[in-house]
C-alpha cells in the first residue's frame, strides 16, 4: 500500500524536513536521504530505510519504479506526494522524487578492524580533522571510493556525516564505503594498535607528496578549511608532506588536497611511472 | 571622508545585494568582492573598486586599516556600515566586514595572448566547458593558481565568473589568473592558432591521465557535473585520458578531477618521479 500525502503539514512530512537540522538527526539517530544515485547506493549498502517519499511528476529517468519496489520489499513505508508537497521536502535545486528517511549506521572503529581484517590490499585510510563544510567532507568520501580507499575516520567532527549535504556531494558512497565517526584520542589509539602510519599534508613539511612513500600501511592526515592540523595530531605524523603551491593562495581546498593525495597513493600503489 | 550608512533601505546597500543576481551583474557590468583575502588580492591585481562598504565590528584581523586605505587611494568611495546593515550585504556565514562592488575585469582571449607571449614557460590552461556550480568553478581556480597554469577559459558559461560564490571558493585568483569568458567556436580556434593541444579528460579514454604526456603546450579539457564533455568538442581532443574509478562511483567532483589533471601536468613538468 502507497500511502498519498496531499498537504505539507502532514507530520511525516514535518519530520523529515526536521531532520535537515543535526540536532534533530543527532537526537533521533535518523536522517535523510535524497535522490535516486544516493538511494540505489544506500539500498545496495542494506542502510536501513524507514519512510520513502516519492513524485511521479519530478521523477528524471525509468527506473524509479524498480528502485521504489526493491526498497519497499525491505518493510519501508512508502508515500506518494503531490508535487507541491514534496518540492517542501526537498533540499535539492533539482528534486528527482525520491527522498527518504533512514537510520544512521554508526559505523565503529570496530567495524572498521573488521573490514580491514577482510581485505587483502595495504590499508589506505583518510582520517579528517574537523572538517567544517558538508560539500567539502561529501567531496572527500567520493575520492575516497574511487581510489578504493578502506575508510574515512571522521575525527572530532564539526559537520556530522548525515548533513544532507554530506550525502548529497558524495553521491551515495557515504553508503557503500567505511565512514567513522571517532574521537582523535580513540582513533590515535586505533591506529597504533593497526600500524598504520600517519602521513599529514600540512605546508610546513619538507618534503613533497610526491617524494613521500605512500605505498605501506597509511592513513593521511587533513585538517580544517580554516585552520589546518592542531598541534596534538601534528605530533603524531610518521611522515609529513607538502603540496606545491606556485601561485598566490597558500591552500588549496581541504577536499582538492585529500583528493591529490589519495591519488599519488593509488600512482605510487599500482607503480605508475610516466 | 568615509560615509555611515545606517539602514539597510539605503539606496547603494539595496544596489550591492542586487548584484547577487546574475541578470544585475550582466546589466551593469559591476560584481561583489568579499572579505579581506579576496579583496587583498582584487587590489593587488589592480581590480577597479567603485564603491567599498566597512564594518569595523566585524574585522577578524588587525589588517584592514591598511587595505581599506590603499583601496581608498584608488578613489573608491568607502562606506561604514552599522553592523546589522553589513550583515544583510553580506552573503558569508562569517562576515569580516569588507565587502566591495568592482568593475568586472572582461579578460579576454587576445589578453591571454599577450600575457602568454609574456611567459617563458610551456603553456597551461584550463578550458571549462558549461560548469554549473559556483562553488566548482571557484575550486578550479584556486587549483589552477597553485599549479601556476597560464589561465582559464570558460566556454558556453552556465554559471558566470562574476558569481560571489565563484570568488569565494577561488579565494581571489579570479583576480591574479587570467580568467576569460568566451564562446566554443573562438576558443577552438583560438587553441589552434596557438598550437596548444587539447586534453580531454572522458571516462571513455583508452589510457589513464598518468600515462598521457601533459609537458607540451595543453588545454586540459574538463565538462559539465552531470553530463561531461559535449561531442563538439571531444572531436576537437588530441589527447584524451581517464582518472581511474576503482569504487561504485563513476566520477569524480569537476574540481577533484581537474586538480588532479593539473597536478599530474606539473609532475610531468618538473621531472618529479617516485
Amino acid at each position: 500500500m502507497i500511502e498519498p500525502i496531499t498537504s505539507a503539514k502532514n507530520p511525516k512530512v514535518k519530520y523529515a524536513t526536521s531532520l535537515r537540522e543535526r540536532r534533530e538527526r543527532d537526537a533521533t539517530g535518523e536522517f535523510l536521504i535524497e535522490g535516486y544515485r544516493e538511494l540505489f547506493r544506500a539500498c545496495q549498502a542494506h542502510v536501513a530505510i524507514d519512510s520513502l517519499f516519492v513524485c511521479e511528476e519530478r521523477f528524471l529517468g525509468a527506473n524509479e519504479p524498480a528502485l521504489i519496489a526493491a526498497i519497499k520489499k525491505s518493510g519501508t513505508k512508502v508515500y506518494a506526494c503531490v508535487p507541491h508537497v514534496f518540492d517542501k521536502l526537498s533540499y535539492r535545486d533539482r528534486p528527482d522524487g525520491l527522498l527518504a528517511i533512514a537510520k544512521q549506521m554508526k559505523t565503529s572503529l570496530h567495524d572498521l578492524s573488521t573490514s580491514l581484517s577482510a581485505s587483502s590490499g595495504v590499508p589506505l585510510l583518510i582520517v579528517a580533522e574537523a572538517i567544517e563544510k558538508p560539500g567539502n567532507l561529501g567531496t572527500i568520501l567520493r575520492s575516497a571510493d574511487a581510489v578504493a580507499a578502506d575508510g574515512v575516520i571522521v575525527c572530532d567532527r564539526c559537520t556530522d556525516i548525515y548533513n544532507p549535504n554530506v550525502v548529497r556531494a558524495s553521491t551515495g558512497t557515504l553508503f557503500t564505503l567505511p565512514v567513522v565517526e571517532a574521537d582523535g584520542e580513540s582513533t590515535i589509539g586505533w591506529l597504533k594498535q593497526h600500524r598504520i602510519a600517519i602521513a599529514a599534508a600540512t605546508p610546513h613539511a619538507a618534503t613533497e607528496f610526491t617524494d613521500v612513500d605512500l605505498t605501506g600501511p597509511v592513513a593521511i592526515l587533513i585538517g580544517t578549511e580554516q585552520l589546518g592540523l592542531t598541534p596534538r595530531w601534528l605530533s603524531q605524523a610518521e611522515l609529513e608532506m607538502r603540496i606545491p603551491m606556485l601561485g598566490v593562495a597558500d591552500s588549496l581546498n581541504v577536499a582538492t588536497a585529500t583528493s591529490l593525495l589519495l591519488y599519488e597513493a593509488l600512482r605510487q600503489r599500482r607503480g605508475v611511472h610516466v
